[in-house]
Formats: structure tokens, C-alpha cells, sequence
């Protein structure tokens, strides 16, 4: 029964998330929570706002001396930017309201949240439309990855390319057996990649599209590590792990494309190469010779690294703004407005990539595991396991 | 309030889907959804099962004098290799049971489904996690499309590659905006490739598959035409119509990737070269100038065609087989069992993935629109046309 | 994730239900779902069909060898009148169709399903909204006290009352301890009543009904006994057990009030007389000197029997027919028309009240317990009966 | 896709609502929203909390200028005694844990939270099982019944009886057609009652509970005023508005019973006496003669004023204890502890009341009337009735 809702604008007063479903008596770390927050907000290229805002969350419910209670978890992030925007954003009617925005960007959901919700005023859709909402999912995900991390499932993502640059399929590192330095690399590269030669290029991606006033995308990798064989099913579509990593996959704001395991690569080949040798000894328990499958057979994980490689178009708010059109007297106009933005949110997106993981994988482990408190789902967890061993 | 549920296995007595939520006064045709389900069991490479059943759909409930009632739609399936299942596949207890499958295929949910619900008998997995199970989806989709059609939408998909052999990225067709001459040639091919070079070349492939004991994987393209500015929202994750479309796509039994619009390709472009002039017109009303984006911009669709790529594994039934495991004693085995097989079903996918596109689409389209029976929604839908044409 | 759709109208061919989120590994017994039917069936007062039918559920997905598979449960019940109706209820257009019926029922859904719908047919109506449809419901219910069963959660039902006459609240037997012979009086009462004298005078009431061509209602409780301790939650208004009790119960078509335990009685005590005072002790565990709570604290079960009364209204259609109106002209008329019916189904509906309050506790002890097969959720159960009982 | 969770604790720092699905361009009245969490507050015999707190909702999100934006609605209660309890009831590890609480109240979440979620502090089940909790879904529903009144839906609800002193059966007001200045005399009264000779007895009743150290329940009913013909479906049981306006009901904390309409009286009528005889004129359209359904047929609303009337047992925290036990060392003790209370809470139970059947309803609304604004919402609704009246 794991659900939750996000909510806030961008330059509203704060971003908020509800959880519920999450068992009582799990150790909270509030510094975990904010290093991943302080994680989404990094990455080279970035604009301005990051600079302003290092982004924290008060747990406003949910939460007690350190562990959860089983009831609702709020966690509550400040927009520090919000002192600059109370009358524009006021919740409260204002005597003299802001100028209405009403020239469309390409690319964002300026033209069909407007059409869909009826607004004239283009800020009433981009400010939930924003990418900042991820920040309350990256909250939400922290929660989520401290109780994969007690049975010890941890999330890591790292970038393959930013526009263009960056691994080939026959460079591209085995990051599902990675060692801590590959990861101290990545963590420590302003692109999340640990490639020192490839940040430096795609830096230099970047920095050409800052000097065009265009903007980059890129592609991440997502990994879990550590998840045991049983979550998803194959007994009704929307069960399937793969279906529910690629939703959450997919709804990361400037995701386009989005493989497991080998992915489109593996389209090309004949079965014989695909399919993943399963052994078992007495050392390993069941496993599988490769992983082309990303950890995910039959829609249920099947005990290997799940992998999942997510392609992100370039950020739609161009500093040389694309031409547009006004979306109340229908004219169509040679260049739309800009709103500050960053050049490439690749490494940010991976970050984000890896809330979403951890939120689906949690939603799965709840359901199968079930469980009110983390010493009961640890009892079920370990008797499931006891059985896998046999 | 849309939902459904599908069921059965195999070679059980039949396939069943339930959909709740459909409108009252719908015209339903039988043969449209017979069509639906011949169109699966079509394309080259098939096995002998296709030959045995030609799958048609019996209403059971929600469907009167040819119209919907606005209650429960069932659609029963029948298997009609049952009549040779009945002892093996009886719900009740059998005096001798069959001798048990132990032996699991790399690629299946036979390991993962096993260990999950702790089956012995790796039957009892592969009978529902088989891939038969997507007639009912079939069939459910073939009432979403119905119900689409009655406001303009169609579902179209087409084979781009089989086995590494198929369109480049440059001699791609514009299937969007390909004419009826084009898809009366899909339809006409094997392969459901209107390029009658390719689908020789592809039938090849598959013919050397089928030579080496192998199989073989491809990428399908699905579209849906004709679909109005304002499906699916940027106020929740789970509604982003993206997150939508790519967990009903990723829900097919072989997919590994899914791409909407440009995909993977559009990471490595500048944005300006990425996002679609927006411009209106009297006559057009709002349209892009281009369609990178696959008709859906900020999870929302933008009006334009909704187009989607999916990535297809080899399927993992092998007639050379892999090497395998017994799931009971945990033995290595040399060569896992032959379950009778197909050796590509890639055009079969495609045509799942028109159901699964139209299946996100009603749900999407109900959400928005509202309306007890279609002439309540036509309503609703005319008003709100007429709003976006100002 | 216990999720169940059912469908199927009165007189087309079947009933259906289609189940999802049952472990693997539970036995089913179709005759004790057939038992569940022919007590649906029973009761003194009921009309012509229940002669007619001998209702049967037919396993059609999720069931092999005697037990559950894990995938979705689909059970088939014929509609054995369909014969009579192939033309009425045909899903293809037919050509010359039925006189449509359009005088409405006053406390029926005739008027509502019309307008609603946009029906001109009333049959379009009452077809589904008829209580023909709870069978499908009891064969659901059915299935899920089986998985109850197996945890030793047994259901019960008896008839309080019928059209005023019955139990007064001094007299009321303590069914939540009453012995076996008991409930064999019950279940040989042709009125669901363990009290010869009052069944009787219930059988007269009933036959002043059917002389008056009036109609008859009453009250039944319903219990469900060895339920433990933690199914539900206060964390969230929906997951209060008492909240989806009431949901289950008020589902019912004839139900017009639910009462948990004291009910309404509760209100006009003192909260001294009404809480029921908490023991523990080595033997019995934790235990409560009274039961005015039905077995519900705090939207939890608190290991006492849940007890629930629900009130039933004099079904609506009747011999003597009331004042009516056409739907489709707005005419006034002075008497309905009749479509075949009961006198009294207060017997049959305490019947379908077992069924939904299997399926809430069904639902509320899988999202509690978890586990994919009947192993995982015992030892689950197991592991968790130890800590309360220290 | 109506959805919404509350969160927070008694004593923590806020409340919190996030509500998802609300259309656009909806007026929200922030004092409307203060307005209904003062009559929660009031009432005779509520304890001291309610002098020290005047709740006020925050807008967070969702809201600007005034009226929705479509996005996630975030509302904020402060709960201003947290100043008092921020160590006890930090999220943050603290050096010295207050004294755990280990005796169970009877009546209360005490024994059920506790042993479910494995607490060995009540505090930390008693933070959130609370009634103070209801303030948030008052909030919920205050927005909830500003949608409704766009539409000149209106909720009412008034108190019927206290500790068994009300009106009798025969005297009960005909609430759903009293004029205005009944509604005035039940906003002025105290106890929500309109007659003020019952109120002056029912405050001796809750006057002997105070010096007895006892509480007191009673019983209300809650209406809407001004529902068209249309909501809730016999499609699927759980679509059903009667089951749906139960389970709302029915999970307000001490909810012990809930009728709709003339609930269990009727089960003691003949049907000639109980079924709402239909009418149809040009100047009123579709109505009904009498309205013992209150307003729901065939689990959809029929257009007359939506009745029902819920039992409320008296609130479990006596100030003369009852006995108790401890829930860590199973020791049987004489006496629980008193935790601050009040006597009766009936008449806020009654507001409570009326804003979970405003959810109830805006959620069935949603669900039939469809549109992402307000105006688009109007349109639907308005060409709906239209066909109502033909």
C-alpha cells in the first residue's frame, strides 16, 4: 500500500511530498535525505538557481526520534527563491497582478498545459511543469533508498554521454561490477562520469552550447545493486518490474528513451547471445553467467544488477530562444521569451533517475514483503531468502 | 475510472479480459476485434501454434445488440489447444499428475517466477508468463481502439529491423504521415514492412535463425494518429501520458527499450536542433513545424501523431537450446528443454503495441473527458475542441 | 496488490469474476465455491429463478491440480435462463429487437442507470444492476475465506430480523460464542435464524408479503472469528478497517445502514460502558473482557471477532406494482411494471455479507502479511502471531 | 483521478493535505477553508486543546491569485502546541527520550497500533490514530465542497442525539427541506442542534459525563444538498456511491454506524411503504415523492438530497480511568492514564461528517464530469443536465 504525492511550484513557498506505506521503526537519516538533494543539484552547467538555493527537507510528519512511525511522512523543501516571488505567486488574490506570460517555449509544456487547463497565463502551467518538482521526488526517493539500504539494495547512476560525446558501446564500463573507485570517480566528476577525459569533453559539449545559446542532453546509466530475485510479475501487465521501472523511468521530466539491460543493442542479436545462462552453486546461490537482461526476466528481478539506460533531450529553454507562438491571440512570433535556465541537466537527470528506481523497487518490495514494521519485513525478507538458498 | 484485468494461461480453457469503465452506447464490432487478434497471430517466422488457433473473442458481458451497456466488458478467448491440455492443465486434482518441468530457460520467467512463488513445477509459471497472454490484451485493446476510432484516432505500427537488418536512421520512413498506399503494404507484409526489400532481407534473417536452432529479436514502430492537445499531466508522475505510453509498451512480454518521438538520437543533438516550433493557424489551428518529440511535450500530447519505438529481445525459446538449470535440485544441465516455439515475433509485438498504446490512450482520454456514455463524451470532447480552436 | 473485477448481466450467458493477487500454493475447492453459491441461493421467500439455477462456478485461469498458481483466478458461472434470452441479451444486433422497457422502478436503479447512461432501455440497465450480479461477488468471497481459512478466519452470517420481526436488542444471541449446534440451526433455517419460534414468525411476515404482493426487508449480522490482531490502519482514512468493512458491506444492493459491533446502541452509553477493557495474560495472549467494538479499534483489528449488522430495504420490485413514470416520454403512470422477483433475500444477502467481508479482510491480510504463495505468507503470519505473542 | 493523503501528527509540527485532481481556474476562499475548521474546533464539552489552537490552513501549492492551478493542492495547519513538544516529538534523534507511554487506553488505536507496527512507545501510535488528524480532511473536504457549491452543491449536517437525549424517531426534523433559519439555529447552537431545548439536554447529559469523569457519543445527520441525478455506478461494487458515502463515513474515528436514507427503519417496512415513487414534470424534471433512499438508487445518486446519519460512540479517554494494561510487559494494571480530552465530539464528528461526504462526492464528481477547468467542467455538467431535462 507505498503511494505517494508531490506538490509545489517553483516559486512557490516549497516543494512538498507525502509518503505513506513506508513500515514503522526504520532508522531516518535527514543528512541522507539533503546528500541526495545536494546530489540533483550539482553537475557541471548548471544555471544560476542552483547557486541560490541548497535545497533541505524538514520531515513534518512521520518521522520520530530518528525512525519512522508508520504514519504519513511529509517532507517539506523550502524555495528559498520564494522571498522574490510572494506577489507573483501569492496563493492570495493581488491588487495588481504580474504581466501574464503567454508566448509558448518549444519543447516544455508551455502550449499544452495552457490548452488543457484553460490557463492565459503561461506561468500557471511552467511552474509545476518545472523541473524543480523533481526535487520533491528526490526526497522521496532518498526515503525509499534508506529502506532498500537496509536490506541492502543501493542505487548509483553515471553518465554515458552528454550531446554526442562520450562512451562507445565497446568503452562502456561494467558499471554493475564497478569497484569504490569507479564511483568515488563519478561522484567526484562535475558530469558524473568516470571518465576524466570524457568529462573534459563533454565540458566542452556544454560550453559550446552555452556560447550558442543551446542547450545539451545526454544519456545515464541507473543501476540497483543488491536486489533479490522475486519483485514484479509477470501475472498482470502493469505488475511487471520492466513496465514500472520504465514508467518511472520515462515521467523524469526530459526522458525520451529508456532501455533495460542491453536494451535496443540487443534487438540486433540472435537469441543465443541474449539470454543469460542461469547457474547455481552452494557459494553464489542462483545467478546467471551475463546480465543483458538489466537484472529483469519475466518482469521479475532475477537477482542480478538492474540496469537501465535513460536518454534525455537538451533542456528546451534556449538562452537564443526558438521561435514561438502566443498562445492567447494565436500570432506566431520569432523568438520566445527566456526563463533562466541551465545548458545540460544530464548528471542531475541521473540523479533523479536514481529516486525513481529506488521508488519503484520500494513499491515492489513493500508489496511483496509486506510488512508494518522494518523488523517484520526483515523477518519475512529473510525467510524468503532462507527458501531461495534452500 | 478505467481498468480491466486480464487472465488465463496457456493451455488452459481460455483467455479472459474484464474492462470496467468503458462508456454506455459504444458500437462494438466483433469482427474488428477478431481482426485485432488475427493481426497477432500474423508475421513471418511464427510456430505451429498459429496454425491451430485462429483466436477469436466472445462477448460474455457489458455488450448488447452491438453496443456497449457502460458495465463490464468480458471478452473470453478460447484455447483451442485445450481439448489436448485438459488433463495436464485440469483445474482439479488429477489422479497422475504429469511429470514436472524443472529445467529453466535463460531469457524466462522460469527461474524468477519459480523462486517467487515457489513453484516446483516450472509449468505453473510458463503457462501465465507465456506470451499467449497478450491476446487478451489484444482484445482489450481492440475495444480502446474502438472506442478511439469514434473520435478519430487511429493505431498504426510497423517493423523497422529484425535480427540487425532494417531501415538506417536515414532512410526511416515518416510513417506519421505515410499514406494509405504505405500501410496497405505493412499490412500486406509478412514482416509488416512496407519496404518489400527489407522484409526479404528480414525473412532471411529469420530463416537463419530458424537453420541455427535460433532466434531473433527486432524494432517495431507504433503510432497513434489523429490524437487532440490536453492526454495525461505534468501535476503527478504517474500521470505523465510519457510515463504512460512507456510502461503500457514495456509491459510486452520481450520488450528491453522504448523510445518516444526521437529518442535516443535526440541526447546527441543541441536543443535547437530538438524542440518543435509551435505555430497556429486558422485553418490547422495549433500545430509543430516538426515532431521530434513524438507528439508529447511536457506529458502531455501536443496534437501532433504520438509516435513510439520499441526494442524487441530475441525470444528465448531456442530449438539449439542454452544451457540450463533445474530449479529443484539446483543441478547445472547442459541444455534446457524445447517448448514448442516461435522464431521471431516481432510484427506480433507491434500489433501488442497498438494495444497497449490504445489501452493508455482511453485511459488518458476517459480521465480527461469524462462522460457516462459516448454521446456524453462526444459532448465533452466537442465542447473542448471547440475551446482549443478559440 | 488484491485487486478483482467482476462482471456479467442477468440474463447474458455468465457471470464472471477475475481475481488478482491470490498467493500460490492455496488448495480450492470448487465445492466449497459451489457451497457458497447454493447458500446464495437459499432462503425461504425467494422467487422462481433460484428453482431455475443451480449455480456452479467453472475455474476458467489460476487454478491447476487443486490449488493456486499466483496468476489471476477467473471463475465462470453460467447463466442457465441465458437459453431463454440468446435473442433479448444477443451481443450482435439482432433484427427485429425487443420491446424496450421504459416504465421505471421506483428504488431500483431503473431511473438513475437510464439517465445516467443515456439508456432509452431500461433492460440496459437493470441487466447488470440486478443482485443476480453478487454471485459473482460470492464466488469471489468464496476464494478468499478459502485463504482465510487456511490462517483459521472463518465468516458466519444469521438473520436478525425480517420486516420487524425477530431478535429484540435483550434477546440478541451472542453469536461471536455461540457453539456449533447453533449454527447448524442457522444453517438449516430456511430464514438464516437459529430461533425456530422467529423463523417462523419470519416465514409469516414474508407470507403476508407475497398476499399483499409487497416485498420484505431485515437486518443480518455478520462476524468473521479468529482474526488477529493488526489488519488495518489509522495511518490513512481509506486503510481503516472499519472504513472498508462499511465500503464491502454498504455494497450491497439492498443495504441502507452498517453498524461495527454495539453500533448504534454505542452511542447513547457512556464511554465507561462501551470500551472494552484490554487483558493479557501467558494462555489466551492479548485478549478484551467485552466486544462492544466489534472487533475494530482504532480502524485495526484488535483480535476480537468483527462483528457487523447491516440493514437490508424490501427489495423494490413488487407484484402489486407501485406508481411509476416512462423514461423515455416523462409520462406519469400509475402502476410499474413487474419483472420476476423475490418476496424477502435478507437470508441471501447475510450469504453475500460473508462474501464482502472476506474480500476486505482478504485484501486488508495480503497487504499486511504479503508473500506469493501460501508458504511465504504462512511463515510470514507465523513470524509475526510469535511477537504479539511475546 | 481524484486523490488525495493527509499527514501529521497531534503534537507535531503541521498537518498536511496534498490533493491531486482538483481542476483549474476553481476559486478557493482561503476564510472558507479557516471557516470549516472552526466549526470542527467547536462544539460544547470539547476539552482545552480547542482554546489553545485556532486552526488556519496555509496554501503551499496548488493555489495562486485565488483560484487552482490543476497542480497538487498543499494545505498547512500548524498545530501550535508543537512549541510544548518539540523534544518529545522531534524527528531528530534527542539525547533523553521522554518516558515511554505503555498503558493501552480501551477503545483506542493504543493495544491495535501498537502490536501492529511494533511500537513499544503508544506515543507513537497515539500521535497520529488521534482525531486531530480530522482537521486535515476537513481542510480536504472544504475544498472539496467549493468545487461542489460551483455547482450549488451544499453540505449540511446537524446533531440528532448525545448520550441518548435526542429527537425521538417522530420528531426528527426534516432537515433536508428546512429553510434557512433551522440551518442558522443548528450553526448558533452549541451542540449543532436546532432545537434548543434538546441542545440545553444534551449539555446535561455531557454535564453529568464531565463530573462522572465519563464521555458521551451521540448520533448526527449530514447531508448534500442539490447532487444531480448521476453519480456513483452499479457497474462494480466498489463504484457504488452508497458504498463509497459508507466508507467516507465510516472512517471518521469513532464511527460505529451509518445509514443512508432511512437506513435500518426501513428494514422493517413493507416495500410499499419504502420505495421513493418517481415523478417527471416540466417544471421540477426527474423527482421522487418521498426520499427514504436518501437520494441514492442503484448506488448512484438520484437526484433528491443525499441523507445519512452516523452513530458516533463516545471517545475513549476517560477522565476516570478505565483499567488498562501494558503493552511491553503484558502486566494488567488497574487504571490507564488520562490523556488530555473531551467529552463529546459529536457535533465536530458532524462536521467531519460533511466534509468526508464532500469527498465522496467531488471524487464521484470528477469521476462523471471529467475536465481539467472549471470551465470545462461546467461545460459537461451543464450540457448533462440538459439531457435531464430532454
Amino acid at each position: 500500500m507505498f503511494r505517494f504525492l508531490t506538490a509545489g511550484e517553483s516559486h512557490g513557498p516549497a516543494l512538498i511530498a507525502v509518503i505513506e506505506g513506508i513500515p514503522a521503526g526504520l532508522p531516518i537519516s535527514r543528512e541522507a535525505i539533503d546528500e541526495q538533494l545536494r546530489r540533483r543539484q550539482g553537475g557541471y552547467g548548471r544555471g544560476g538557481r542552483m547557486k541560490i538555493e541548497r535545497d533541505a527537507a524538514a520531515p513534518l510528519s512521520g518521522i520520530r526520534h530518528g525512525h519512522t512511525l508508520g504514519s504519513p511522512i511529509t517532507l517539506h523543501i523550502e524555495n528559498k527563491d520564494w522571498a522574490n516571488w510572494r506577489e507573483r505567486m501569492s496563493a492570495d488574490p493581488v491588487a495588481e497582478p504580474s504581466e501574464a506570460v503567454t508566448r509558448v517555449r518549444p519543447g516544455h509544456a508551455d502550449l499544452t498545459g495552457a490548452l488543457k487547463y484553460g490557463h492565459s497565463d503561461v506561468r500557471e502551467v511552467i511552474e509545476r511543469a518545472s523541473s524543480r518538482e523533481t526535487a520533491a521526488r528526490v526526497a522521496v526517493g532518498a526515503v525509499c533508498r534508506q529502506l532498500l539500504a537496509a536490506f541492502g539494495v543501493t542505487l548509483r547512476s553515471h553518465v554515458l554521454a552528454v550531446g554526442g560525446v562520450g562512451y562507445s558501446p565497446d568503452s562502456r564500463p561494467d558499471a554493475a561490477h564497478a569497484d569504490a573507485a569507479f564511483w568515488e570517480r563519478v561522484e567526484a566528476s562535475e558530469l558524473r562520469c568516470a571518465d576524466e577525459t570524457l568529462t573534459q569533453a563533454m565540458i566542452q559539449r556544454i560550453l559550446e552550447g552555452k556560447r550558442d545559446g543551446d542547450t545539451r542532453g545526454g544519456v545515464f546509466e541507473v543501476l540497483a545493486l543488491g536486489v533479490p530475485i522475486g519483485l514484479g510479475s509477470y501475472s498482470q501487465w502493469d505488475r511487471r518490474l520492466s513496465a514500472r521501472v520504465a514508467q518511472a523511468l520515462m515521467s523524469i521530466p526530459s526522458a525520451k528513451g529508456v532501455e533495460i539491460g542491453g536494451g535496443f543493442a540487443l534487438a540486433a542479436l540472435p537469441g543465443s547471445a541474449v539470454h543469460d545462462v542461469v547457474r547455481y552453486d552452494a557459494a553464489r546461490g542462483w545467478h546467471h553467467l551475463t546480465n543483458h537482461a538489466g537484472g529483469i526476466e519475466g518482469g521479475i528481478s532475477n537477482g542480478e544488477p538492474i540496469t537501465a539506460t535513460v536518454a534525455v533531450k537538451p533542456i528546451p529553454t534556449l538562452a537564443h530562444p526558438l521561435p514561438s507562438a502566443d498562445v492567447v491571440t494565436g500570432e506566431n512570433i520569432a523568438a520566445t521569451r527566456y526563463e533562466r535556465s541551465d545548458v545540460c541537466v544530464v548528471p542531475a537527470a541521473g540523479v533523479v533517475g536514481e529516486a525513481m528506481l529506488a521508488i519503484a523497487l520500494a513499491d515492489a518490495w513493500i508489496e511483496k514483503f509486506g510488512g508494518d514494521s522494518l523488523a517484520e519485513m526483515r523477518r519475512n525478507y529473510d525467510g524468503y531468502l532462507a527458501t531461495l538458498a534452500r
